[in-house]
């Protein structure tokens, strides 16, 4: 299902040639979950609902795979926390940009249906990208340049399948950088405030659930290094 | 480099739509090796090359995949064992097959001028695929099609990046079956006679350095399960 939805999404133009690689990355590593969202990444979820929740304002950062997997979902979150999503890609061309705000609106429409109580806030969501006016400072490249009133302004930031470089570069803003990342070992993941290490689309549908119940509450104790330990621990037992 | 190789192979319709995700689950597993030939690894390559040696009839068969990564010098490996290299794939159309066969006849010439010492050798090995003649008997659709003079009468095979079903097919038919594969709990690692858990480009030369030498002799006692243990140690202690 998955596959065929990024398969679908690199022949509509939405991917970068890597796309495919990276979900297939993802894969292994949600082998050693057992294909399963472990204790250790529902609390991760829980921690990122009440970030987003709290935070003053906050944005939800897409790329081309999170669209393709995800986007509906997220724009209902998006809906719930009444903030913008904003496209930022790595290897940005005019066409791709075209293709995912084009996806992502067909997406809307969508979401209004799947989620009809929702469907006011659906329509007002933001959808950033197609003209940034900003950039973040000391990284290099398109994907350093942002939208103002999004991603720059943000508190708190949402960013499935991020990159090392503009994770780090977002903390160094000072940030609450809530990732979602299968590669419990990754620099994104290790450096990230919170990293749901969970597949997307199993994981989006809860943190909807969360952001919809508003009933969690931030743990100011919160320890990112050891709810990594507790996920990797579930990959050497699959091993083991 | 091989992520490059593959991009372009996919732009060349070499390859199916789940091969680059294939390819990142493998990148996964290898990050878990550190990147690097395992001991035990090394051992399965040094045994697959003298079952290949010592086999009466053997072939090598490739995929999409495989081919892209490292035709080239496997088609040097065929040249010392004196054996076929047999086209085989699971998405099988005509274009495919045409994509795959044309990049193993220019990888020949490659072949020619990177080992000019088998020139000879180079230039007899059969590239076989395009008019099979046998079917992999308890194997269903278009990969169970095979060459009478290829697979079918084999006695060893070595099938880089094979697929579960037919690898118990394979096995199934008496064949000693030498795999690649870089998950060490897939159906293909726990079915093969002998599973080599590396990446093709790395592991491939090292191979062809030990079939040039011909100085290995096969272990009467080779114990595939207890050498998959070994490279799950080295996975264990990264992640630990």
């Amino acid at each position: 299902m998955a596959r065929k939805r990024l398969t679908d999404a690199a022949a509509a133009g939405m991917l970068a040639d890597s796309a495919l690689i990276a979900h297939g990355r993802g894969e292994a590593f949600d082998y050693l979950l057992g294909e399963a969202t472990c204790d250790a990444a529902r609390n991760a979820i829980r921690e990122t609902a009440a970030i987003l929740l709290s935070a003053e304002k906050c944005v939800i950062s897409v790329n081309g795979n999170t669209v393709a997997l995800a986007g509906t979902q997220l724009i209902a979150c998006a809906a719930v926390l009444n903030c913008p999503i904003e496209v930022n890609i790595y290897y940005r061309t005019p066409e791709r940009m075209e293709a995912l705000l084009s996806a992502l609106n067909n997406q809307r429409l969508e979401a209004t249906e799947l989620y009809p109580e929702l469907a006011t806030e659906i329509g007002l969501v933001p959808i950033l990208g197609a003209n940034p006016d900003g950039r973040i400072p000391n990284l290099e490249g398109p994907r350093a340049n942002c939208h103002s009133d999004g991603i720059l302004s943000a508190n708190a930031i949402l960013v499935p399948l991020e990159d090392g470089d503009r994770c780090e570069a977002l903390i160094a803003m000072g940030k609450n950088v809530c990732v979602i990342d299968l590669n419990p070992l990754s620099r994104t993941a290790r450096t990230a405030s919170v990293t749901i290490v969970d597949e997307l689309t199993r994981c989006v549908p809860i943190l909807l659930d969360d952001l919809k119940h508003d009933s969690v509450s931030q743990d100011v104790g919160w320890d990112n290094d050891l709810n990594l330990q507790e996920v990797i621990s579930v990959m050497l037992r699959v091993l083991d």
